[in-house]
C-alpha cells in the first residue's frame, strides 16, 4: 500500500486523503473562482480514470465546455446550477449527475457557501 | 434534463440523488451486510462507467475478488479495512483509494457504524 508523496515503483492498492492532495487554480479561459485536487490520475496508477475533487467559490463557475469524455458527478456539499446542453438543474450534496459525451456543461455556484464536488474523466491508454 | 424514472429517448443530462436510487443486496458468495446503489449505469446513458455507492454493515465485507477493471474509490463514512494484494490498509471519510486491474481486494467494516463509500467500475462498449 502507497501514501501519497512515496514513490511507487508496482502498482498497488493506493491511499490517499483529500486533505493531503495539492490543490491547484483552475487558469483556463471562461473559469471563475474553481480549483481542482486530483486525487486519482496516471501518476497513481490509474490509467483509465482520473478522479477529482471541484471546489467552486461563491459566484464562480467552470468553463462552458463540450469533449469526447464523458463526465460523472458526485455533488458532496454547496448549490450548483448545472447546464448541459439546452437544460439546466440546480444540484445539492448526494445530487449525483452524468453528463453524456459531446454535450454542452457548465457549473456555476449559485448558493451562499463554497461548492464541491467529484468528477471523473476517462483516460485512455495509449 | 432527466430526473430518475423517466424514459430516456436522446442522450442528455442526467441527474439524480441517492435518495431516490433503489437500493439491492449483494448476494454474491463471500459478501456479508453488503448493500450496493446503482447511481449511474448503461440504463442512464454512461457508457463508460458505472457509479455505484456501497453500504456495508457493522462487520460486513464485499467478496475478495480480482478482475481486469479498476476500481476508484471515495470513503464517505465509517471505517474500512481495505486489502489490496498483499497490503492493507485502515480508511475513513475523505480516504480516496485505487485498486489496479488485476489487484486482490476486499473491503472490511471494522467500525462501530455502518460504513459508505463510492467506488467505480469501468464499462466497456460493445
Amino acid at each position: 500500500m502507497f501514501r501519497a508523496g512515496l514513490k511507487r515503483t508496482v502498482m498497488q492498492l493506493y491511499v490517499t486523503n483529500v486533505k493531503d492532495v495539492k490543490e491547484v487554480k483552475l487558469k483556463r479561459e471562461g473559469a471563475k473562482g474553481v480549483s481542482v485536487k486530483y486525487l486519482l490520475h496516471k501518476g497513481v496508477g490509474a490509467k483509465r480514470l482520473e478522479l477529482r475533487l471541484f471546489t467552486i467559490e461563491v459566484g464562480g463557475y467552470t468553463p462552458l465546455e463540450r469533449h469526447e469524455h464523458e463526465h460523472e458527478i458526485f455533488i458532496l456539499r454547496g448549490k450548483v446550477l448545472v447546464r448541459g446542453g439546452d437544460t439546466e438543474a440546480i444540484v445539492k450534496a448526494g445530487d449525483v449527475i452524468f453528463v453524456p459525451s459531446n454535450e454542452t456543461h457548465q457549473f456555476r455556484n449559485i448558493g451562499e457557501e463554497k461548492a464541491e464536488f467529484l468528477c471523473t474523466k476517462q483516460t485512455f491508454e495509449e
